[in-house]
């Protein structure tokens, strides 16, 4: 008999599966997951199970307070971070967790990375936001739980919109991402990793280099994502 | 009915599907053009649509304004500097335009690639020219269309000729290359991404690396290019 | 007849053929080697023999005192290291030697590679240590044979236990990974190079990066290896 | 009917084909070539053909004074610079030349690479050595048979035999390795490319790296050249 939550499990094992073809995983380093709005559930990676002999039928699927609600697998030890997002970001189809190299090197640094380029501002209007690390209590409390308030607090802080900016460092960690659909979570992770490369090559040569000027910023999101938009059919 | 362009929808076809099989785009982040000097008209790719996804038919014939001629599909973003620089610059056959990761790099930077070795040199004289970002005035404009003049007024302040200098980059973009054929352009592109890695290495290592004698820039170039060229068959 | 050893020689030959496809070795530049405990030796790579040519039957037997056992092919030139490591340190089942390229980057330099995010953390809590390179004694002496033992004594000096961190840079030389079994060992390998190339790219963007707080260490460390782990099923 | 070199002709091809399956050249950018010592005679790639396009029949036989003694192509424009080291270097027996991207990125510094570690002291015992650009006369003279001079200068001034150091970047150009046999130097090629890169991580880590120790530097070459030597089969 087919599980009721068959179409999103399918689109997580895809999902998960384009991460290492994209290059953006090695091993277990990384996880996709798919909410199902309706049904008030998302599916998520198992833990620990490395891509190569992963199947569609391990597709843990879990509520939105990190419950197990189909599987008999563990879901990925960071499910309940992809929980709390899910649950106060309404409009969230998607999210990809990775340790992809440039974007972890960044995260490492505890630095945003800087706006630079319009390859970035194709994307988002402002620096990729890095997350400071949690306090200590935070982090010996409820970890993963309390990583995805960490994100939330740091949109807040910023005065940033989840629907605007859709992928965050979490600093000495990782990057997430997140979309409308997990495919557009996906496709964000590797454009990260890719802006993360194209900084890390112009600071390298150039210490000083200038933030992109503000006209730039606006022209490049807008003609992909304004009101006006006329990139794509 | 076969097209009256079926020639340059089919080069300009096989030139895209070369961008991601030489590794300088990702995703969508590129196009290449065909011009059809005697119909008055260049092929392009359409916007947006994934080099996986991208047949023969759906390349788009548009003429010297940029003004659509044939294609079910809304041309590449970018069409308006194509059809500047290939109204203003009569012999030029192909251009390309890529994001590749180390000359965008270098483009944000806003410096130009300095000559450092005889590969550089093999194929220009001078340093690769990265053009000044816009105005803001120009950038709110016609921002595709006035990047073509950028292009343009940067070699005309250089006094370089495009017939001898067949690649820039745009300041806080990306690389536009182009040549007499649009195979010529897809090969500039594959070697000023190597030019610019090469580059990126050598400075990184001596940040006062000196620039290449001028002896060798001509030797090189001349051997290849000048008219007792002696390499090729 | 097959050999005694043959589960070992097996073992062996998969773990060594892994280490091309990981990236981790150019031509013979490395080597894998399995423990028989109750049989009181190991399985280890013919020296010098290309990973392409290498065939099960080709694997050398020695004992703990590097003394080959069965096999028709010199061992590898590092034996005498293996059989060390797994003399004194009883519980390794499986060591590898690679000149993986950023890992050799940072031995040459001389310094550990030190802890600045969770993808270090999820595997070990310190620094990687950097062994300093031998005194010119030990180097003219039984160089292999005190390659292990430079090994195991810069382990007592940072008061390190072998069963914690299964890795080490030996100065200006390479890496050694080891572990319970050799899939683990090779599984370590990788992983020390990812964390390597991660480390050079964060201290290359900052060159005073803080080190991973304590609190995140912990967390990660022992959510995957502690008393009650919750990584993986 | 078969060409009298056609043993030399097919090594060449295979030379040269392995050249692009290394990773060491982009487009037409580099040349192997193979003697044939009794027969007075060397056998080189045609100039600007794209290895994708090479036959084994396209290879031209010239001899130590570059004169073509069969082929119907031109030869490579670097063909001069082989002949003068195979008519002065008498057990030379194959010669590649490429513009791999990290030996080529130290040529442009006009630096010698530093012998930092075991890797290359596994197969040279000093930094590699960077020859100067040539003086304006040599290279507006007879530009390649002076490359060929300008290598052999710089090893009489160091006093290197060629026997011992296989390998030299040409300042502001790129390398030149070679071997008894050509196989050797295709595996000096690589070997060289990865020691570069090994070379520039472990300087951009840390400027002031010390260089490799003495006793390292004689160990680890003469346990895989030495007299008493015990690398390999």
């Amino acid at each position: 008999m087919k599980s009721a939550y068959q179409s999103i499990k399918e689109a997580c094992y895809e999902a998960n599966m384009q991460l290492p073809q994209l290059g953006l995983v090695l091993f277990t380093f990384g996880n996709a997951s798919v909410a199902d709005r309706s049904a008030g559930v998302f599916a998520i990676k198992p833990s620990g199970v490395p891509y190569a002999m992963l199947k569609p039928e391990d597709i843990v699927i879990v509520d939105f307070e990190a419950v197990v609600v189909e599987g008999n697998k563990r879901p990925s030890s960071d499910t309940k971070t992809h929980a709390v997002l899910y649950k106060y970001w309404e409009n969230v189809g998607g999210i990809v967790h990775t340790h992809s190299t440039y974007a972890t090197a960044w995260a490492q640094t505890q630095l945003d990375i800087p706006i630079l380029g319009t390859t970035h501002a194709d994307h988002l209007t402002v620096d990729v936001p890095c997350a400071p690390p949690m306090d200590d209590a935070m982090i010996k409390g409820n970890y993963e739980h309390e990583t995805g308030f960490q994100i939330m607090t740091d949109f807040k802080r910023r005065n940033y919109s989840y629907e605007e900016v859709e992928m965050i460092l979490v600093g000495n960690h990782a990057p997430f991402t997140w979309g409308k659909s997990v495919e557009k979570a996906v496709y964000n992770s590797a454009v990260l990793e890719e802006v993360a490369r194209m900084a890390y090559l112009s600071v390298t040569i150039r210490p000083d280099v200038p933030r992109l000027k503000d006209a730039l910023i606006q022209k490049h999101y807008q003609r992909k994502h304004g009101t006006d938009a006329y990139y794509g059919q």
